[in-house]
């Protein structure tokens, strides 16, 4: 099976390096050349951590999206979403696209390819480039629920998926996928509640010290808007609460995530606010809550508060570049309205 | 002239020696008979800092409003908004009450007590109660912008404080000195965006390393949305901004306060949420700031998502205890409307 993965950065990294190590034949675009010039000379990539340990060899690794998707089975998307537009405009039509994860954006890829997109709720992996051509991953999704537009094409998707991530499991349809993304429920609040040590203290890791009872406070009442959001639609899968991976129950990257990530503090590392932490998961996420919110009735005041605080930090309104039914040309849909155009 | 001092900590104390020192009477009631109990033994405060120094002794120590007030041409209460309505219910009419601040506790006070209510728009002194029967004063008010209910009466109730406080200068009407209170946009931020080291870091100063370009972006957007206010319900007089004060400009507390209270660290000190910077700041500041807002169709949308915030970290809607228009029975009216009942 030839897959293209069409990437950025550490996840693009991760999906390639462990995809060939378990005997997928791995074409792989990368944007950065210079930042990633080993990968780009070995054509060759380390992996280490929980998602596998080796050399990867990789069948091509090429700076043009166009190269890595040519005869492709499959095409991983793993990028931010504010990749996923400047990225479907240059993929051939044909093969089956996943975004990694989608953030509703599915939708709009499968209007603008006229081809199936399936998008996933979570990232794969929880990885980090190491310099040179070496990648390490701290976290490996154990449960991939998967979203596709059109709806209807769900089983055949899902049967390309499973044959390179068997913990693909299927929903209703995209916005479901993106309605348990819960990123945006838990770095917003991890973000903004700490802005000030992300600004001036150096070593600080918002996911150790900056997750305190008052954070998780408001990250719960924000994970229970996204939940309100699913019930007023309609979707019956079920809900992965935020609340699970905090309790180490068998959540997306399985049981006892959080405390690993508590234990070993994998993110310890300087922060920015121009940070897919709230350029995409408020901007494409929380943004999208808000304005299902207005469309269903339902008040959404913490994700409209986020939206606010964030677009204040970033000194620009995410409702203008970010992802909401208004953009989509989804305006004045109610809850079956829009699922009927899934 | 007899001054009588309601207080339940730092800034009662504070009030109370510097009039004492500057030759007043003072009577001063104090709720809290143990922490104070040297105060309560020998009738003195020992007062340090830039309000003076010195060993003030006081007229009368109790722990009755009703004693201290008896007999006083001026009530002074140096209170959190959250204590006024207690208080209240035990001062006699007849002499001039003064909140400091009031965050437009004069209107309800005035209206339950019939007689002439001024507030304050901030604390005369940042004060900080130094155990035993000493009281420090880091900050002094050089501006006390000061509006009174009913507004008719503002002339005579001034030249009462202002025996007292030449510093008092007289605004429009209580709600105009409410709306000089820029505590909401100052501490609801400066809590919030901290809110993790806050809760983990013991030795952490919110007024400094928490004070950040992103946090203070948020302040700034959250005081134009008090300035928007002032300019709708059409008030003329100096809208103080807080950026004033972060330039070091000529604030309520003079010149180069910011860069004191930097450098000094005033406020190093442990921090919980149940804390007037979000009990009365959010709850009497910017949920009348939001509700204010919906009566003059103008968006507050970051005092709405403080309150919200604050709120979901409190574990309770400041709404329902806090100060609106709703509550004080001033819903439905316009800014004229509004105006004409003050």
């Amino acid at each position: 099976m030839k897959v293209a993965v069409i990437g950025g950065g550490h996840g693009a990294l991760a999906t390639a390096a462990d995809l060939a190590l378990r005997g997928r034949q791995v074409r792989l675009s990368l944007r950065n050349r210079e930042r990633f010039a080993e990968v780009f000379r070995t054509g060759e990539i380390v992996l280490s951590g929980v998602a596998g340990e080796g050399v990867a060899r990789l069948a091509e690794v090429t700076d043009d999206p166009r190269d890595a998707a040519r005869d492709a089975d499959l095409v991983l998307v793993p990028m931010p979403a504010t990749a996923q537009a400047e990225i479907i405009e240059r993929l051939p039509a044909g093969p089956l696209v996943c975004l990694l994860p989608g953030n509703f954006g599915a939708y709009p890829a499968g209007r603008r390819l006229a081809t199936p997109v399936a998008e996933t709720a979570t990232l794969p992996y929880g990885a980090r480039f190491q310099g040179g051509n070496s990648v390490r991953t701290a976290m490996r999704a154990h449960h991939l629920p998967t979203g596709v537009y059109p709806a209807a094409e769900t089983e055949n998707a899902v049967r390309v998926l499973a044959a390179v991530y068997p913990e693909v499991e299927p929903v209703e349809d995209a916005l479901s996928a993106a309605l348990l993304n819960s990123n945006g429920a838990l770095h917003a609040p991890l973000v903004l509640m700490n802005a000030g040590p992300i600004e001036t203290l150096g070593a600080y890791d918002i996911h150790v010290e900056g997750t305190t009872p008052g954070v998780r406070r408001v990250m719960a009442a924000l994970d229970a808007e996204r939940i309100a959001l699913r019930r007023a639609l309609g979707y019956t899968s079920a809900d992965w609460p935020l609340s699970d991976y905090y309790d180490d129950a068998d959540w997306f990257y399985g049981p006892g995530a959080f405390s690993t990530v508590q234990r070993k503090s994998v993110w310890r590392e300087p922060l920015g606010f121009e940070h897919r932490y709230l350029v995409e998961d408020v901007g494409f996420g929380l943004v999208l809550w808000s304005s299902l919110g207005r469309a269903l009735g339902l008040p959404t005041p913490l994700s409209d508060a986020f939206v606010d605080l964030a677009s204040t930090v970033l000194g620009r309104d995410l409702r203008e570049s970010g992802r909401s039914l208004e953009r989509l040309g989804l305006a004045g849909l109610d809850a079956a309205g829009l699922r009927a155009r899934l």
